[in-house]
């Protein structure tokens, strides 16, 4: 079941662990923040578009209804989710089978194996009304037996690509992305490179999924994106990973890290658009798009400290792996001094800010 | 699904994590020399009991086999008897439907919360041909939803009880077992206060799995226990055991250790007779008994620092938890030392050697 690209996945691929100042699970509040307002979206999507075929009898399968969450990470985030989400599926069973016995939900948390599962799995709430269970991997290859799952959630995972597209790290590339550690949209050719990498693992993810998600089953997915004709650069989040580039290339003249290193380095992450990632679902054709919505979340003007822990807990582990630990402690420095400096030029110049994708979808029956 | 016990079991209730020298992962080999003992009698069984109703088909959940191995740890040793469980299920199943699409199995991995998940996520083998799940918790109570598994195992891990019988460490009870650290089998309180802990214990975990295993899936249980009429005392096991706690006591006198924790020490552990054990199961009536096997797997003579290793890897969660890390370094020494001093009488006064049990179960259909 295992695929080549889970071989070629960094082991550095997933948020901080433990729960201690610098972990995600301390340092997810924005993420955390969106399910607020994702919870109606969620709880009416839910009720309007899950349909149970029949009530749960001792000798049908549907005594069980299985959850996952594609991309979980540590913290206390999708417990939270997972929640909501088994609230609104309670709900509307018993709505359609009054006097039924009621559903038994087991839930799978997964992220890919460098995840720190221990954390996961002693953060869980001590009265689950769920049986859990943590599932090693990445989620653009298949984690789960055909039609075992009734609904799969992703929140704020997809926008991590499996790999960085390998032209805009090439130097002979037209797509070498030279001076830039993102996709910012201005350069054609790297926004072409990564958008075509967004289209594959997105395609291999509805793919491994519709193996898993049974006829009728449903899909929720957060992701971080762009309003239509907005570019990354354009944007809070793109403006302060820009800013990360250029303490590198400020850090590599200096000589305090390698400029090769530098040059070396690209984010595999991609904010796409809301017609970008439509067009995609619909050419996959195993799913029925039931909601798009554009969530506005806008990044709060917090403190420099709180916009540097957000980062670190996101970021560390991929900056690691490439420049070195001590590396890593230097680069944040330099970051949180240089944000400092260009606060309020970041803050104030975006007017646009990166959106999130809430889309809900229903795979279809074949 | 949390129940009172979970909540109770000790945080140390784990074998040592990680892969390094003193982890389990690494001194697991007199555990994995029963698995090729084991073999051929799992083999056989599986073919001989398990009873496929109707071939995969795309519509039927049987399409999925799924097995757990519950109180996994984390060394090879899981991943071993996994495969070697799969192995015999698929020859089963295609000879009685020759030209079927093949099983997808999914193998969940269970242990207590505190077990070192990461480490095994990050050793699963590279190719699976399985979907792999890890489930914390204790399996004293529910873990899976109902009748959703096929086939439960359960190796060397049902010999530990989910807590040591109060009563032994209650200096007013007659049951107290002052100076020893475990049931030896003497004292007639003492023998009788652990096996009802484990008379309790068992019919949990039956429970527990009659709920999960569906109408006529297979339980393998090894487990460790005695010969009938034989004393842990009279065993190498006992023996190794008793000269543990004869050093606790010695470092008590010279004041390195507390008393008071000395007296209040005991292990969770609890050999028992294959008659115990048929008599508890049958009990039961969940289950019927397709084997009951006595494997006879003398512990070797190796060298001293083999022997304190593994004790180490099983034991020092417990020792941790209840005198500290230090004292623990020092208590492995201390052992090390008294145990190079009584090799020769420890492993030739003991004529009587512990056993495993192998059981092999079915689950009634009801």
């Amino acid at each position: 079941m295992e695929n080549s690209e889970t071989k070629t996945l960094p082991k550095s691929w997933a948020m901080v662990g433990g729960d201690g100042p610098r972990s995600y699970a301390q340092n997810s509040s924005y993420q955390r923040g969106v399910l607020v307002i994702v919870d109606e979206l969620m709880d009416e999507g839910i009720k309007e578009t899950l349909d149970f075929k029949s009530p749960c009898s001792d000798s049908s399968n549907m005594c069980t209804f299985r959850i996952a969450d594609f991309g979980c990470s540590a913290g206390p985030n999708t417990f939270l989710a997972m929640e909501k989400i088994m609230e609104a599926v309670e709900q509307k069973y018993h709505a359609q089978f009054q006097n039924s016995p009621p559903l038994e939900f087991q839930v799978f948390f997964n992220d890919v194996t460098a995840n720190d599962f221990n954390t996961l799995f002693k953060t869980l709430p001590s009265y689950q009304k769920y049986f859990a269970a943590g599932v090693p991997g990445t989620f653009y290859g298949r984690l789960f037996p055909k039609s075992t799952l009734h609904l799969a959630y992703a929140s704020y995972s997809l926008q991590w690509l499996s790999k960085v597209p390998e032209e805009v790290v090439d130097t002979k590339s037209p797509a070498w992305n030279k001076g830039s550690i993102q996709c910012s949209g201005t350069a054609k050719e790297v926004a072409k490179a990564y958008s075509a990498q967004f289209k594959t693992d997105m395609d291999n993810f509805l793919n491994a999924r519709a193996q898993e998600i049974i006829g009728g089953g449903l899909m929720v997915i957060i992701i971080c994106g762009l309003p239509d004709g907005i570019l990354m650069s354009q944007t809070v989040a793109g403006i302060c990973i820009e800013l990360l580039g250029s303490c590198l290339i400020d850090m590599a003249k200096l000589g305090v890290i390698s400029e090769e290193k530098v040059d070396t380095f690209n984010l595999p992450l991609y904010f796409s658009s809301a017609k970008e990632l439509e067009e995609i679902i619909k050419n996959n054709e195993h799913f029925c798009i039931e909601r798009l919505n554009r969530l506005n979340h806008p990044m709060m003007k917090m403190k420099v400290e709180f916009h540097i822990s957000l980062y670190r807990a996101v970021l560390q582990g991929l900056l690691e792996a490439h420049f070195g630990r001590d590396d890593v402690d230097k680069i944040f420095e330099y970051f949180a001094k240089k944000l400092a400096e260009n606060y309020d030029s970041v803050f104030n110049a975006a007017n646009h800010q990166h959106v999130e994708h809430f889309v809900l979808l229903k795979r279809n029956i074949n």
